[in-house]
């Protein structure tokens, strides 16, 4: 081929060139001052809602032939900006995480200017050996003697790696032969865990059919008597049951079951335990509060993403396994391109095998400089003040004429309730009188969407019979209570004439 | 739960406090000065080797009880980028990606600051935007008239996203009934293939048994008679071929497939083609280089890592599907806690239900940023430097004594060759002679690291029984040749004696 006339395309690659030092001093500071500055500014709004349409629009998409100037990518920035949610604002209460915590983003800007690939030593030495430290680390938080674990790319991933591993438990022959030719297995979950595991029972050849759903008190948690009911059912029915997912904070009412009922009836039935704490796992960081996940040192494997009540950047989720060795002997398969044996360093540093990615971006830098930065009582501090400021809105909620509470007390720093307006107050509470309560969320929340005030979730509850509810998740450590006042004072206010 | 004394601890959180708004300058401007100049400076290490144990001891691991002070942390970031490998270093050459684009180190420092999950229009409204754009983009790039897509967490996750598809093209049953009583599948691909359809094989149910491995020619591509032979073979044993993956450059050899062909046999045999570009798929954005990806518009679906030869931050993994819906269709479990269908914008937008996975980061900013940054051109024309620069290598390399190619031509931007020593040279090629040459590769590999002058990758060739051999990626845009040259002078200067 012969050389290209394509000079002054090449050049504002390299970081040693005085543009390229600019343009990252420049945009640097437009983050700060522009997005991370004013977002825990209460008084600024929380969005500034766009339909998809506008939204197209305002953002000049289209990508050109020709390069743009740096100064209009830096303009471009700021409309990112400027349309993008704001997950730190102290009003945000809509999904599970909030800001990242500057000590994380650190990691996560370190992380990027870096741009490590996480499977050998050979080629990221610095994380394989904060990956191990820190799995050493979170598996005392668990409680596991010699735990292991990976990152993975959200929860949904590390549950359905749960079930790969006891999938691999239960037949290893499996990994060889595949599912074809084997009897039927099952999964079971509680008819309130997450969606995960019917997605991953699609995904890795059960079917959700096979998914059999366990039933939950009126609290949410698990029933024990119906886990052990169905596990002989399924064992009758020549269904191998090979899973159970109990859940330590469930997404929608925050519960968390009964981990020491569930060890005793996996342990009778060898039954692998996965403990999904996606959600409320930020518990056990706390020695006020993890008594909640009592228990969770006799399962098979946890997860628990960080990056929701820990405060790590998005994503931070954790899997972590009881058994030394076992994700590396259910995944490993030795690519020989990557897996050299004779290379100068001891070669059980390359853990790229324990897991059935091959490159994997870094999670590891943001959580341990955060974590380090911090210290153990701080992380914990944080979640306490998230549990302190979920009691106080409860009762707050409790006192206040028009709040309905869906559960009598919270369980995790979810709280739902419904907002019963002037006009349906006093009434008799008919199965029309619910239909219409159902349509009263959703339409304070298109109004708070629209004034940028406010961002709280709703959903219904099929499981339970129950209509369209608010569910206000507390994370962010800089919410007061007087944010707590504000969700109350400011869906009364929405609220006219709904 | 009594109000906690924990107020000391809840300091440092909010971006208003002066002393966080100095703290991000203070690393930003570490990173910049310690991490992101100095990366392109020949005159510097490439790395800083140090085994398991004293990197364990250099970096302080230990998380406390109590907070460590900000200029400690800093402290940490330095100690952390001194034991990092620099692939950003013009004389890296070891793994497919290099440094980060200053322009995608923007969108990438923006993502970690809007801290944004993608699964909602609601809370992702500018990522969605960017999303649904970016797969229009990159469809035509492909030649796809109406593609569709998603971020994947790395290509081994999108050549298994594809088995899925093809799982659920064949029978849609499947994903609520489960593998345990269908006929056997088979998923086929070449020898010179990525390892992640075995992993994949094995995670999805189909057992590692189930993949078929069709032979490559002499210089690692697809016999096309040979994969039309297989399939008829599987036809004949009762288990159904349904996907083939063609490799867009293989890992090792960086061969291309012949994908008109494997078009022709893949819709004769109604069998799902997935063409992996996860490596050489860059080429599609070159005007010059695009005829070696002809007929990838006739296969059914792509995996193509930008992180790679388009130079985004790692991880930029981009599968896109030619049917559109098609995803959705497959996976869709419309969560009711998450997919409401009472908002108030148009809930197509709520393109979550495209994966198995739920929450998922964003991956699309840093992407549409550098694209619309340098525009079509200058991102072909990064590539075809790169080709440039392996071309004048492997011109060089076929001119110096001692070393020899593994391929008479490059084919991608890899260039495989071996090193013979001074005393090995006018031998007899006897097995012996070749055990001989397969150590030279990892000695010299050991010797670079140690002195950190350049980092290059080795490894053998089972398949066609090839001993340990260098293999140089070049891929970064700040590589002259004069980075080539300094690749054969420094590898005779390290085999001194070797």
């Amino acid at each position: 081929m012969a050389e290209s006339d394509n000079s002054n395309c090449l050049k504002g690659y390299s970081y040693a060139e005085p543009e390229i030092q600019q343009f990252v001093k420049d945009f640097s500071k437009l983050i700060l001052e522009d997005a991370l500055i004013p977002q825990t500014d209460p008084n600024t709004r929380v969005l500034n809602f766009k339909q998809p349409l506008d939204l197209q629009k305002f953002l000049d998409l289209e990508i050109y032939e020709e390069p743009i100037p740096r100064e209009k990518l830096l303009e471009l920035g700021k409309k990112v900006i400027g349309g993008s949610i704001v997950p730190g604002h102290p009003h945000f209460f809509n999904t599970m995480y909030s800001a990242i915590d500057p000590y994380s983003l650190f990691g996560a800007w370190l992380t990027e200017a870096l741009n490590c690939n996480v499977h050998t030593y050979e080629v990221a030495p610095v994380m394989v050996t904060l990956e191990n430290y820190i799995f050493k680390k979170i598996s005392s938080v668990i409680g596991y003697p010699d735990g292991e674990g990976i990152f993975c790319p959200g929860s949904s991933f590390s549950n359905l790696t749960a079930i790969h591993l006891a999938r691999f438990r239960y037949n290893s022959t499996l990994r060889e032969k595949g599912m074809f030719t084997c009897e039927p297995m099952t999964i079971l979950k509680s008819e309130d865990a997450h969606y995960s595991i019917e997605k991953g029972a699609s995904f890795l050849g059960f079917g959700t059919d096979n998914v059999v759903t366990i039933k939950t008190d009126d609290r949410g948690r698990i029933i024990p008597k119906d886990l052990e009911h169905k596990i002989r059912q399924c064992k009758q029915n020549k269904c191998a049951p090979i899973m159970f997912m109990a859940t330590c904070g469930t997404t929608v009412l925050g519960s968390y079951d009964d981990l020491e009922a569930v060890a005793d009836i996996c342990q009778r039935h060898n039954v692998w335990m996965h403990a999904d704490g996606a959600w409320g796992g930020g518990v056990m960081l706390s020695d006020k509060l993890k008594h909640l996940t009592k228990g969770i040192e006799r399962s098979d494997s946890v997860a628990w993403n960080i990056h929701k009540m820990g405060g790590a950047g998005i994503q931070c989720s954790v899997f972590v396994v009881k058994e030394k060795g076992f994700l590396e002997r259910c995944n490993a398969y030795r690519a020989e391109y990557l897996f050299q044996p004779d290379k100068i360093y001891d070669t059980s540093y390359d853990i790229g095998d324990r897991t059935i990615q091959c490159g994997r971006k870094n999670d590891v830098l943001k959580l341990w400089l955060m974590w380090k930065g911090r210290g153990d009582k701080a992380m914990g501090a944080r979640i306490e003040k998230a549990f302190e400021n979920a009691a106080y809105l409860t009762e707050k909620l409790k006192l206040t004429e028009g709040f309905r509470l869906v559960l009598p007390e919270f369980q995790c720093t979810n709280i739902s309730f419904w907002y019963i307006p002037p006009r349906l107050r006093g009434q008799n509470e008919t199965a029309e009188w619910w239909k219409e309560v159902g349509k009263v969320a959703p339409a304070i929340k298109g109004r708070m969407m629209l004034k940028g005030s406010l961002m709280i979730s709703y959903q219904p509850l099929s499981t339970k019979g129950l209509v369209n509810f608010f569910k206000v998740i507390v994370g962010n450590p800089v919410c007061e209570r007087s944010d707590m006042d504000f969700i109350v004072d400011e869906i009364i206010r929405l609220a006219e004439d709904v």
